[in-house]
């Protein structure tokens, strides 16, 4: 059982999206989450400020989790392969398949937690932007980098959610392959 | 004198951002606004529901003139090069630089402000991706070129602002140089 399966702040988020699944975000609150989870309100409130949270705890796991895997790249790497790097970590942090698609459905959904998962993911790109910086990467080429990466992951995030067949890693290098086709055909004459 | 300098949207827009300026975005009232640009409030509220929206009243402006463009570039065009030729057209509705100045030190001193833009540029977003997906793309490319055209801009911008003597197109066309030695070296052995 993986660490998150097994752990609190894990059965809490699963408890959560099986609750949002079956009956809806709006109409699942702290006391059901916690119910479900075999747990008190207190322990929900210990690992969360609020139930919108539970949808967001992910996130903040992925950009510790990156940081670390930056940091970790031998220097004098470029900025891209940095990122792509740390990227093709991210498996040991994201949370399963079933999850994630229940997940993206519920904030799809909500307008409000639309907003919350653009800052979020914002505040993912100045910190791997920052930590690009760290390593000695030019501010503007770092936010570049981080910019194509972005969107290099969220290309492998969509396809790995819409086939449950697909590889993390075979993902991640085809988007970045597409990413080059798609960069090449701008200096194309 | 551009269009945009004489009409009342403009004026407004201007007799705002000189007051954000001069005495800060908190303490600015529609009132305040209106008296400056030699308006009413009600002449306000028929251009802007608050006194926020004025900030993006830009963005509304950029985003119909770049679906106008993006639809006139010739069909079969790749995706990139597609937004590219649109970009390339964006001066004819940027607002001056010493507006655009003001505006970016008011959102980044205010995170409500910060949030707002982001919604706004998601929506930017997703609009270019949906005009490419009409013109025959598939939307996973559509989406892809849609994310990198826009860090193309927004180190375009960036630099637009930092230097008061670049041009908009050579610069356009040196970050989307930028972009390609970027993703370039994520394939390089």
């Amino acid at each position: 059982m993986a660490r998150w399966e097994g752990d609190t702040q894990g059965r809490l988020e699963r408890a959560a999206l099986e609750l949002f699944d079956e009956q809806g975000y709006d109409r699942t609150t702290v006391a059901q989450i916690a119910k479900r989870a075999g747990l008190t309100e207190r322990s929900f409130y210990r690992w969360f400020t609020d139930k919108r949270e539970v949808l967001f705890g992910g996130r903040a796991d992925l950009e510790s989790h990156l940081l670390k895997a930056v940091a970790a790249v031998p220097p004098g790497t470029a900025a891209l392969p940095t990122l792509l790097a740390a990227f093709a970590t991210a498996p040991e942090v994201i949370r399963p398949r079933e999850f994630l698609l229940v997940r993206s459905a519920v904030i799809a959904a909500n307008p409000p937690l639309r907003e919350r998962e653009l800052i979020k993911l914002a505040s993912l790109a100045e910190a791997l932007t920052a930590a690009l910086v760290t390593r000695g990467a030019d501010p503007q080429t770092a936010r570049l980098a981080t910019d194509v990466a972005m969107a290099v992951l969220r290309l492998t995030g969509q396809r790995c959610l819409a086939d449950e067949r697909a590889d993390f890693h075979a993902t991640l290098t085809q988007a970045t392959t597409d990413l080059l086709t798609v960069a090449t055909e701008a200096v194309r004459p």
